[in-house]
């Protein structure tokens, strides 16, 4: 059974899914007084819907990591008004991450975000102006980013330890950043030197994704236990570092070898856009020589062909690739699980299902 | 004499000015053991030194106006330490102020800021790429926007009342972000409705500029002072609002009547790009039947060269509306002047350097 300090998932989802959408409302309404001129309110009203559209169908993975290593660290004894601070701070990160998968969309000029519109397309679509849907899409990624904070904040109000939260979800904040300015640094990195390229792309994927996908849950949820600071980040950082990272190989992975009904996204879309992963190092680093120059081609190239992305997925495989990258999978998750052993070993149901919250992370181990 | 709490006008720059430096440059650092990989971190740096040139050359009206109000509330009296903190929330408007500016050029494709490439522009340059300085320079406006709000949560420590500081700064970026979605609103509303535009103009400049201009400098600064969150909104709200208004109508203005060297925009830049603005609204409502077709036509086409700027010019004075606008600042001014004169209308050198601090904001008054 699949339980969160007793709460089932199915649950969990339940209180996660209307409390997002009922913060993002409370964030975004204009205080009692204001108001804003006629002329100007559908268009207004228009990035307020979508923030609310660009928020739905996540499969909150993060929220019920910070829920469950909160239980875990409580040992399921916080009072219910703590545990309703930590559900605020637990949504407070996927509105954060909402934030930031809006501008990457703008920033990669991607059409499509869970299946639909992303949110930049939908306004211009509302607006009938490209121009103009860029523009409100680069303010609603600024919108959600302040809310995340105003949420956090509160949220830190209503436990008994709020002490360094604010600070940890602003750092959590700027390493997302950090990592998204790396990953356009990484685009301009040389093809033919593979393994730079493996070691610059798994540290993208530390700055980028472990951040907020595995680390800041995990030491938010400490700090809002009460945990010592220098402490949660230490055991944040051991956990979440190679479960983040174990993660992103393994979305990666699921690009080349998933199906668009698993992800939301067509099959090779990483492929067709060029991006530098570590599947493609580890593909440039095992080919033949010829294979290689393919490779090099390839993505040196403004663009893809369907088939070259068919053949690029072939090359994957037949490389050794795919393989590698499993590999890579399992060892980090060896080290995470190590890591969550050394903190939670025993049979308690708080341990296990934090065990479990985090094995969501790595379908694929 | 300019006093500031006896402290002399280019003695506060000279500490304002090195501040902001130094606090952008201790947000943006990586912490203790954190690292990037070597062939990311040149256009890491790259951003770093972006952010630190994009915060250069300011007025600092902001900060000026937030130290002024605080030592109006404070009568002078508070210890080295709290004014050492209102010193940093003062300085963290200004970095929001740069964070806000770095998205806006980028939604207004603006390649100048202050005499210098916009910020996007500059990546754009050291990455030669113009998809991957945009890219960045999203990256940098969040960057420096999450450090404006560490900077503020980090000084609201050092002061003896920190309640609802972050909350009131959160707030300020939120109506600066709505205020930008009215402002890209406005550019979709017809023109043949000069009152409607007129009105919905003044709106835009209540959220989008009086918003972080003098609302939130005076409004947090009273809570630095210890005020009460309500009685200090009414204050900055009574004072600010029309300050505010004052302060954008007067800059409109400038880009008019002004010079290149005054403002560090070439004269007309807002007529070449089609800015709707208040003296447009109020040209618009005055001018004769071929005018106004004249004035529609020229802000409904995509672009207008630089006879056409000069003809505009022309016009705007011709039909009163810079007149128009001189008499909106004028009675605007007075409004904030009775509020100001309500707070503080005595001799003590702290009220006369806060209505000075105000006075800078109007300078065609």
């Amino acid at each position: 059974m699949d339980n969160l300090g007793g709460m089932s998932v199915a649950a969990e989802m339940t209180s996660i899914e209307p409390r997002i959408a009922e913060l993002i409302r409370h964030s975004m309404a204009l205080r009692a007084g204001d108001s804003v001129a006629d002329a100007c309110a559908d268009v207004l009203d228009d990035v307020l819907d979508q923030a609310l559209t660009s928020s739905e169908g996540g499969k909150r993975l993060r929220a019920r990591l910070a829920l469950a290593a909160f239980d875990q660290a409580t040992h399921g004894r916080a009072s219910d008004e703590e545990r309703a601070g930590m559900l605020d701070l637990a949504c407070a990160i996927e509105v954060f991450q909402t934030a930031a998968l809006v501008h990457d969309d703008i920033i990669d000029e991607s059409d499509l975000r869970r299946g639909k519109p992303s949110a930049h397309r939908a306004l211009a679509t509302a607006t009938h102006s490209n121009a103009i849907g860029r523009g409100l899409g680069i303010m609603l990624g600024d919108l959600l980013a302040t809310a995340s904070v105003g949420i956090a904040d509160n949220a830190s109000r209503r436990l008994a330890s709020s002490d360094g939260i604010v600070a940890a979800f602003l750092n959590m904040h700027k390493e997302v950043e950090v990592g998204q300015v790396l990953d356009l640094a990484v685009e301009l990195a040389p093809l033919d030197d593979p393994d730079t390229l493996a070691s610059a792309s798994l540290n993208v994927f530390r700055w980028k994704t472990a951040s907020y996908t595995t680390i800041a849950p995990i030491e938010l949820a400490l700090l809002a236990a009460g945990g010592d600071p220098d402490e949660s980040r230490r055991a944040a950082l051991a956990i979440g570092r190679p479960l983040g990272l174990a993660f992103q190989l393994a979305d990666d992975l699921l690009d080349v070898v998933g199906s668009s009904r698993h992800t939301g996204k067509p099959v090779g879309g990483d492929i067709r856009e060029g991006k530098r992963t570590v599947l493609l190092a580890d593909a440039i680093a095992m080919a033949s020589p010829t294979e290689r120059g393919e490779l090099v081609n390839a993505f040196s190239a403004p663009a893809r062909d369907e088939d070259q992305v068919r053949r690029i997925i072939g090359l994957f495989e037949s490389t050794g690739a795919v393989a590698c990258s499993r590999e890579r999978i399992a060892s980090l998750w060896e080290e995470a699980r190590a890591a969550m052993d050394e903190r939670c070993g025993s049979d308690a149901p708080e341990d296990r299902t934090f065990v479990e919250a985090c094995a969501r992370f790595v379908p694929l181990a």
